[in-house]
Formats: C-alpha cells, structure tokens, sequence
C-alpha cells in the first residue's frame, strides 16, 4: 500500500526506527537462549511489514495538529505490536507456518525442531507454542508501551481503554471467524460483522481513534473518525478478498484460491451460497486443489453468479459512504486520499 | 494452600472481591455472543483458585506497611490475571481440557463445538483457539490493571516492568519446558533453572518486587526480598513434583504418576535419569499406564534409587536458605511462616 499524502512520508521510517528501539531494549534484557530466540522471532515478524496502522496514526494525527512527535512514535510501535501479536497468534489458530513468503514465527521453531530430529507433528507443536509465547510477548508489550508513552494520565487511561477495546472485539471476531468456518452458511452480513470485529477495529478504529485522543479532538470529531474508520475499514477487508481472489498472485502473495481452500467466510463465497452457482463452487471449498484451472475455473462462476459484481459493488457504496461521512471535516482531503488508497486494494497487512 | 497469617486473613476475600468487579466491568462492555462467551470462560478460569499470588503480594504488602488498600487490590486483581493468562495458554500448549477437576477453557469450547456436531479434531481446535484468544484478554488485563492501579507514574512505570520481566522469563521458562519434554535428558539443575522460570519468577519473585515497590521499600530490601522469592519458589515446584509423584491422589486432584505419563522434566525424574534404575522406570514415561500398579512400582523405584530422598533433602535445604536469608529482616516472621507453609506442599495453583 503507498502512502497517501505528504504528512505519512516520514511514517514509515518513524515506525520502524521506534519499533527497532523497542526491540534493541528488549535485546538487552534477554535472559538465556529460548528467551532471545522468542524476541528474534518476535522481532522477524514485525520486519517486511507496510506499518498500514502507525501509518494512519501518524498521518492522522499530524492533520489534526498533533506534534508530540515522541509520544506519537511510542503509540505507532504500540499499534505495530498489536497487530504483530493477532497476526502471530491468527497464524497458530490457522495452522499458518508461512508469511509474506518467509516461515512465520511457527515455521522457524517448527524447522529449529526438524533439524533437532523430531518428527513433523512434535515440530509444529514446538512451533507453535513458541508463536503462543511470541504473541503473548507481543501483546502484553503493546499495552506496556501505551502505557508508558509519556502522554498525560487522562490521555494514557482512554487509550488503554480504546486498546482494550479493540483487543476485545479482535479477539471476538476472531472467535467468530473459526465458528464461521467451522458451521458455514454465514450470510454476507454476518461475514462483514465478523471482519470488521477481527480486523477493521484495531487496525482502522483504533489508530484514528488514538490519533483523536492524543491530539484532543472533541467527541463529536472522534465519532466521525470512527465511523469513518469504520467503514473504510470493511472496504479494505472487501478489497482484500477480491484481491485474494482476482488479484495476481504475484502481487498478493497468495495462490488465487487458498482463501477457499482454507474454507474462509468471505463475502465472496458468502453471497455465491445463495446463488445457483453454489453446487458448482462448493467442492472447491474441500478438494485441497490450487492449480492454475481450478483458480480460473471458480473465477469464472464467481462471476457469473454476479459475487463479483455484487462485492465490488459494496465495496464502491462504502468507499463512497465513507468519503462523505468525513466531507466536512478539515483533515478531509487527507482521508479522501487514504479512501482512494484502500479501495485501490491491494493485499497489504 | 492455607493463609499463613494474620494479615493474610483477609487478602483472599479482597482479591475475589476485587476480580469480581473486574470481570463485571468487563461483562458491561461486552459485544456479541462470542465475546460473553470468551469473558465468561474466563472468569471461570478464575474461580476455584487459591489466590496464592494476591495472597502473597497482600500479606508482604501490609507486612511492609503499606496501606494503599485500593491500588492494592488491583495489583492483586493483575497478579490473578496474569496467572490465568499463563495457565490458560499452557493448557493449550499441553493438550489439557481439564484443570480441577473441571473442564477449562479448551474443554469449554471444544464441547459447544461437539454439541453442535462437530468432531472431536475440529472440536478441540475451537477449544484451543478460543482459549488463545481468552488468554490474551486476561493478559492485556493483568496490564492495563497494573497500568491504571492509581500508584504514582514512577511507581506504575518500575511495576509494568517487573511484571514484564516476569511474563518474558515465564514465556522462556514454557518454551524451554517443550523443549526438555522433547529433547530429554535435561539434568536436576537445569530443570530447577525451567521451573524458576516458568512459575518461580511471576508466582512468587513478582508479588514480593510489587509489594516491595508499591510499599517504597529500599532497593536491599526489595533484593533480598526476590532471593527470598526466587528459592520459596523453587521449593514450591519441588514440593508439587514431590506431592504429585507421592501425594495422594485425592489432595492433589491428579493420577499420581500424570507427570510421568505427560513426559514432564521434573526433579525426580531428572535425578532417577543418572542412577542404574532409570531403565526400569523409562518404559512408564510411554507406556501410556496409570493404573495404581504402575504408580506404585514406580513410586518405589524413585524411592529405592535416591531419587526421593535427593529431592525432598534439596527442598529442605533451600527452604532452609530461603528461611536464613531474610531472618535479618522487620517481617521475618510472616515470611518464616509462608516458607513452612510452602514447605509443607500440596498442589495449589
């Protein structure tokens, strides 16, 4: 994902040189062998990544007068560290050993295990329970930093509470998303409300709602940004899914159909279920096939049952509702241009 | 675990009290089926507990002279937390469903999952990811808790890092748990070093650093305080391999030789592993046995080769050096009494 505007340029580098901070301090206080092989692994997983969340943090922040540039770089790392942990703990829960085309934190203990001699099974248990502990770490690392990023008590206090929030509602969605997969039959409602739990909030409410609170925007303003945020946040996971689908595989890192052969509730496939096509798509779902004809095959009846059409669609009416429902305020070109960004697509996380 | 003194009386009340409102705080903010069901699985992971950490931090709290009742008992509301944050995942990690006597939060799950038809593969694999993701509520908690307790910024700031060092050791200390269960042949006091990690350093070193820092005792004190801690909570472990391999069933609420079954590096078995009888108790790690025949034989193995004697000596000696190291200090006597008390073993958690 670019960024969008003059104020994220000097994010990204922001971002990463306050996260390498956190993680050279760490560095310092590790205490024997499995205890600095959890922070390397930690550290990885943070490394490639497009810093979408500190990057609309800071870009929010900045186009609302925000300059404690200091305590804006603790909350961006805090936000990367959120997002590191439910990504790291989402890859155990998905049985995921591989990210961004490089073994994720499973992966690398699960090899450390092979390569000790133990077979396939104990090696990812080993991996996995080290990603468990590396979230964990993650996680309880994020909250410690929001709380000691140097923002005035009252400030500290409803940015852990947004935080928590957020985690709440992740951690919600996140349920509901196993569920999901587990019983099927999800409508296309019940899958938008589970993706903006599990992904929109913390990673688009959450850093505009931080960048409201920090720079003292009043309450009707943080609403706005919001439901904005909101919003904006389901379309990115929309474009998301049509990307997985439509998209190169190049450009996303992903084979076209291991969204459906993972047996994922996306809006896509949620809408297809009503159609008459579903006979054809469903034995996708289940026949662990991810050739080049199969891609292209359920491309095709995506389309003809009118999913495409019909996701693409949504996605429009929501860039569009989102662009509007910020129209007055004076930061708007700046969220006009991260709209126009994310409804670009593209996978980024 | 009983409550060794008088200023312990009223600690484990104040801590339910405390943990009650806690979880009622939460349960308002809570939005949509899964995120009730995650939270109240939760706080039932919470009841049933001894409360050993809170009762810790309180006794040596007022013990000090601390009197700031309120930020207190959220103290121990986080020490609470973060244990059940640590069980919860470690239960994930070893493959339970049960913790006394009870389905925990994997076992929970997994039979909402059964209900509803699933089988038990796909059923425990809801079990385990809800429990990942109610582990990480309960962790966020334990910091934010410490975080928002009302103690001066200077104090909150040195308490979030003890409580980080502790979550960083403890996740060490799991990992290298998984890897000794895999690789074997760890010795006595490399296992000693695990269990310190793991369990010793935020079960015990943790609540005496708080009570220590929260009370504005002097940097000598709070050292001699965490040695203090550090050998409690090694005879602790010692006592609980001790209790489960020869304590009753019927107190220790599991099969007398689980551990061994489970592959758990313990004291006992790293010792039996450098005397002439480990071949004869090998087999009974794998035999997958735990009928009383096999508890007895291998109770009597431990026995015969010195395994017992060597371990229940070492208990005594450090509970000896834990007792002689703070006999200098005003609370001698509260910490004479929690080291007989630990001393004395049963399995608490």
């Amino acid at each position: 994902m670019t960024a969008p505007a003059r104020e994220t340029v000097s994010a990204a580098p922001v971002a990463d040189a306050a996260l390498s901070s956190f993680f050279a301090d760490g560095a310092r206080r590790v205490a024997g062998p499995e205890h600095g092989q959890l922070w390397s692994a930690l550290e990885q997983a943070t490394t490639g990544g497009k810093r979408l969340r500190p990057m609309l943090f800071h870009s929010v922040y900045a186009a609302l007068g925000g300059r404690e540039t200091a305590v804006a770089a603790q909350v961006g790392v805090a936000l990367e560290l959120l997002h590191t942990a439910l990504v790291v703990h989402d890859d155990v829960i998905d049985g995921d050993t591989v990210r961004r085309g490089r073994p994720n934190v499973v992966g690398v203990f699960a090899a450390d295990a092979r390569d000790r001699g133990h077979d396939a099974g104990r090696a990812t248990h080993y991996g996995q329970s080290a990603a468990i502990l590396a979230g964990d770490l993650a996680l309880a690392g994020a909250v410690r930093t929001i709380a000691l990023c140097g923002a005035a008590p009252g400030t500290v206090a409803r940015m852990l509470d947004l935080l928590d929030r957020a985690l709440h509602l992740s951690a919600a969605g996140e349920l509901t998303d196993v569920r999901l997969s587990l019983d099927g039959a999800a409508d296309v409602p019940a899958v938008i409300a589970m993706e903006h739990q599990k992904t929109a909030v913390y990673s688009f409410e959450l850093p505009l709602q931080l960048a409201a609170v920090l720079a003292g925007a009043d309450a009707d303003h943080e609403s706005a940004l919001t439901r904005f945020a909101h919003l904006l946040g389901v379309v990115y996971q929309i474009r998301d899914d049509l990307d997985g689908m439509f998209g190169l595989e190049a450009d996303t890192g992903k084979s076209a159909v291991s969204d459906l052969r993972e047996g994922k509730c996306t809006p896509l496939i949620a809408y297809a279920r009503t159609t008459p096509a579903w006979p054809q798509i469903r034995p996708f779902l289940t026949s662990g096939r991810d050739d080049d004809d199969a891609a292209s095959r359920v491309r095709t009846l995506l389309e003809e049952c009118g999913a495409r059409a019909y996701v693409e669609d949504l996605a429009e009416e929501l860039g569009r509702e989102a662009h509007e429902s910020v129209a007055h305020l004076p930061e708007a070109a700046l969220l006009a241009e991260w709209t126009r960004t994310v409804a670009r697509g593209t996978r980024a996380a």
